[in-house]
């Protein structure tokens, strides 16, 4: 797993940062990229980077705030143009459906792959399969705004081959029984039960990743945790007016919700225009005294998760 | 005058051409800029000029189709957050109205300045003053497209002050008189005629900017001895069924239309991201077989209308 900052902006675009997007890669696991959030020019940052419109499966929108969505209609076309033919699934607000369904109708525009919208309710699971598990729940912002919370399934352990051998059993099928958990009978009659060869489950890897919010109890339990929560922070330390006035968060506040989450990195993000260079370097700094393991990104930054 | 090209690319962006959106500078005539056409990413293209977006008083778009239209939201919405206050029109074939009132309601964003939004028929003046016309026709495309034909009006000559001098007339309101075509009394008794006073008319500059279209009759009306005229240019010479096919022009279709309007001056844009270096100089070198005077365009070009 990795995630990409494409874009790490509040607001409106500057020179420095775009508006926001990120996409969490999961091609080792599933071959798929999942989009969260898409302001304007996402395909544009998209261009200055290796991916592949056509690996993205998900997109999931936090809020319908422009900074968010105003890429939207020019992803999905250009996704349908550079071939991409495969199903796409956004999830987002009440309201994300006639969003694409007026631009489509209105630009005449047809893609050439399945599109489906899932509007969210209040709280609930957006999506589920056997690999991976997506929570979402409102927090508090101006309109509507969802956390989503990607909890991956644990991973079976690896077969201990080394143990295997010792106790004499021979390269071939016998193996593959074990590692399914079989119990298996060796020529000298001895029997072997499969899973005394198999190592401890792989535990499956958290991110939460946070639309614009104020400072609240949703986003902690959807943080909880996590190896890696993405917050935004609108405002440095000392701006909790400011930040609550607009229905934001300030860096400090981001590393409360990290350290009382227990995650293991926090990562903000949704910076304004008006920090930049050390100020940018000073909201990174407040977060940092509230939880340690703290990092500011700009566009392009990659974070892996291991 | 002067025209800026913000981006001069077709369908979708590239790395080298962003979609389509022009800058009609009139700074030095009446201090305000029209766009036409707002592909994804003009604000972005906006940041890399010292374009100030509350400049823009006019926006016209010529059609629906989502390379002209998908920077509109964000435009829009950054012209507010960037302080203008000052009352922009939208000009564009119907379905603008309900393209824009549906992002600023589902995202609800509110403007800081008032927007009117003027759905044009099929022919007709989308605005005149003394100073302007802009005369606009439905063009041969997929969708309904327009040309705009933006005339302005010849200035009064200036006063002819050495000859005034020389017949006598005292520096003093006598002169601004002049200037008006009034006839004076000078001192001694003669009359004057101000008309005799004034230079020729200058005549006032034409600029026909078209959108996407195939070769047609009214691209050529529109055109009618324009100083400057604008033109797609989507395919190469010898590709006109393809052209024909996706509504489109080849570069010598956009030098017929030069020919036969009498233009001064034939611009190219909306090129494919098939064409780069070399194939991309053939189309302009295609357009010159006809029409000499052709210009192909980058983005970020300027072009002075003297």
């Amino acid at each position: 797993m990795e995630l990409t900052f494409l874009g790490t902006g509040a607001g409106v675009p500057s020179r420095n940062r775009n508006v926001t997007s990120i996409m969490l890669k999961l091609l080792d696991e599933s071959n798929e990229m999942w989009m969260f959030d898409c302001g304007e020019a996402t395909q544009h940052q998209i261009l200055k980077t290796t991916l592949k419109p056509r690996k993205v499966s998900k997109v999931f929108i936090t809020h319908l705030h422009g900074d968010h969505i105003f890429g939207l209609p020019g992803f999905l076309s250009s996704r349908s143009h550079q071939g991409g033919d495969s199903l796409l699934t956004v999830y987002g607000p009440k309201g994300i459906k006639e969003y694409i369904q007026s631009f489509l109708r209105l630009t005449k525009t047809t893609l050439g792959y399945e599109l489906r919208i899932v509007e969210l309710d209040q709280e609930g699971i957006a999506f589920q399969t056997d690999q991976y598990q997506v929570i979402y729940h409102t927090l508090d912002h101006a309109i509507q705004s969802y956390g989503f919370r990607i909890v991956e399934a644990d991973q079976t352990g690896e077969l201990l081959i080394d143990k295997a051998r010792e106790d004499g059993v021979p390269n071939g099928p016998l193996l593959g029984q074990l590692k399914k958990g079989q119990i298996v009978t060796l020529e000298d009659g001895r029997q072997l039960n499969g899973l005394d060869y198999i190592g401890p489950d792989k535990k499956g890897h958290i991110v939460t990743i946070l639309g614009d919010t104020r400072y609240n109890e949703h986003a902690i339990t959807l943080a909880k945790d996590a190896d890696v929560l993405v917050h935004e922070a609108t405002f440095a330390a000392g701006e909790e007016k400011m930040a609550r006035n607009y229905f934001h968060s300030t860096a400090n506040q981001a590393g409360k919700v990290a350290k009382s989450a227990g995650v293991k990195k926090l990562v903000i993000t949704h910076i304004s225009a008006r920090y930049v260079g050390k100020a940018a370097s000073q909201l990174e700094l407040d977060a940092q005294k509230v939880f340690a393991n703290t990092q500011i990104v700009k566009d392009f930054d990659s974070i892996a998760i291991d």
